[in-house]
């Protein structure tokens, strides 16, 4: 798997934008993070002003873990099947908190165990297959299986970018899948299982061990395969794990921005950095989970989250809340008048002449 | 001054929207911190589900501080006028952060040292007097003036809610405001200047230290005056912060929640506490502040920030910025299937019928 060369978001508007900012009508620096974030916008997009998101798009990678098999979430696996129903009938946490943010939302049914014919043909189009293994004692994929959930999650990416989404964000949905996560994290930052291992859906502490005892044996396949980053979905991840990273990586190819949002996508993010490198400077941290994987994941990836709101539900919750903060950030530079404009005195008590 | 007695949010919905909560298709407490947002908003509202706030608004208390005139800041006095032009013209960060989350804004002229005539009569309908006094020497308001300026406060708050404003935002403009703001933090909490004093709108070394000596000076007037809130506004607040204390009030007499910004805000939310004891429980604390003072009212009003992105503006752009979230989380209440609704199961793994 060949990723096209990332290249960053454009430095000369980066510049344009943080001087637009000591124009404007507030002491310099006031906005604190919605500035950087304003100049980061406008970065990527390569405009200053930026513009706020016209067409943000949320896209739920839906997909069955055999890992749940371990007794290792609170919630039985057909719960992936029915969340995919929900996610459609818009009455999913995601589907609410996109509709007030002004994001669209979409699920792809990329490995969820479940009969295809159960489902609208427009979110199977991309599965892979039902369930991955079980990653403690076997292969999570196939080599063609991964090839084809990494090609599922580019080219998902593509799909959006080409209808007109100016940013992405990457949501999950699987029973099991925080276990996985924390395989992935584990591996590619060498941190031990019960560093990495959180409460998930919210379990018990016999089921907090089972998690425990799974991600121990499953790092010990996963370990050997660490620095081969297609290897390591296919041994321990999932083919929604392994589409997300393909999305996440294509979307920085594309020069399109992405929020992260927990645990799941942040294991992805991890793994699309190895495949793409400097993808992550197209990426915003949307929240810091209460996952404890997730504090390694930002550390890794050197992303400082926008909100600190005790999430934990995935699905790209944690992203699409931060995004109105995103669309504030622009706004302020799309729309504060400058110094010049409204005829109001600098920090030297100049009288500054309106243009 | 004697406020009628503030009642609390209403608990019966509370536990409503807390029991709601549970039977969202989400793991319970996975939503965090919106869980718990959304649940004051329904207690606030009387209404559960909740409703996403439907007029939201925002009122910018502008006023001079003779203590500008000691050189505390970064900026000449007649910013305070020129920005109340701004605010008009819809070019300050509060208007463009408020446009973006759909609330209005609102500016009263309170204490402008400008001449109204030069300024719309609806902005100055309420003004007290040209600036405030030079509180390390002098009293910042005579005793008909603090009256004045409570009074235009809670009128104020009477005409939005009368409007129909189901949020309430108090901002401030004014340089030298955070002076003053300091000098109230740290009498009604015993605070030392040092601890108080913070960068405003971004002073240098030089002005800091004259900052600290004007806190230390005025706080010798205010500490004999502490046990009364109203003669404290008098000694050493000012008209903007009395008229901000006396529309914070009214606001949770009215049962109106209100969201918090920074410094000023916060030290108005202070004297409004002691004024109307329980008012807080209708306040929601948008944001942490950079300015140290700031720390030291959540602390005391026992708030705990929403966000905490270095904001230090004023104008209420902290709290604007929380808006979404508040709306967002209201949203997750009003909009989400249950598990009954979507035949989801629980973590028990029962089937759940639809309803």
């Amino acid at each position: 798997m060949e990723f096209p060369r990332v290249t960053p978001p454009d430095q000369q508007t980066h510049r344009a934008a943080v001087a637009r900012h000591e124009s404007l009508t507030k002491p310099t620096g006031s906005l604190g993070r919605l500035e950087e974030l304003g100049v980061w916008v406008a970065a990527c997009q390569g405009a200053c002003p930026p513009r706020p998101f016209a067409r943000p798009q949320v896209v739920v990678f839906a997909g069955d873990h055999g890992i749940a098999g371990n007794g290792v979430s609170a919630y039985p696996a057909e719960v992936t099947r029915q969340m995919v129903g929900t996610f459609l009938s818009g009455g999913a946490a995601v589907n609410v908190l996109a509709s007030s943010a002004g994001a669209a939302v979409r699920v792809v049914d990329i490995a969820v165990d479940a009969d295809e014919d159960d489902t609208p043909p427009v979110v199977t189009r991309h599965k892979v297959r039902r369930s991955s293994g079980r990653i403690d004692v076997e292969d999570a994929l196939s080599q063609p299986e991964v090839d084809a959930a990494l090609a599922a999650g580019i080219a998902i990416a593509d799909e959006e970018v080409d209808r007109g989404a100016d940013l992405l964000v990457a949501g999950d949905m699987g029973i099991g899948n925080t276990t996985a996560a924390a395989v992935l994290i584990a591996a590619l930052t060498g941190t031990e299982p019960v560093a990495v291992v959180g409460r998930g859906t919210g379990i018990d502490d016999a089921t907090w061990m089972r998690k425990t005892a799974a991600i121990r044996d499953a790092l010990r396949r996963a370990r050997p395969v660490v620095a081969d980053p297609v290897e390591l979905l296919r041994v321990s991840g999932g083919a929604d794990l392994a589409a997300m990273a393909g999305f996440l990586a294509q979307a920085a190819v594309r020069r399109t921005p992405a929020i992260l949002d927990g645990v799941a996508a942040g294991a992805a993010a991890m793994v699309a950095e190895e495949l793409a490198p400097g993808a992550r400077q197209w990426w915003l941290a949307g929240h810091r989970s209460v996952e404890p994987a997730h504090d390694v994941v930002l550390e890794h990836l050197e992303l400082v989250p926008v909100l600190d709101l005790q999430l934990r539900l995935g699905e790209g919750s944690g992203a699409v809340a931060a995004l109105p903060l995103l669309q504030m950030a622009a706004s302020v530079l799309a729309e504060m008048a400058t110094f010049g404009d409204a005829g109001v005195s600098g920090p030297t008590g100049e009288a500054v002449q309106p243009r």
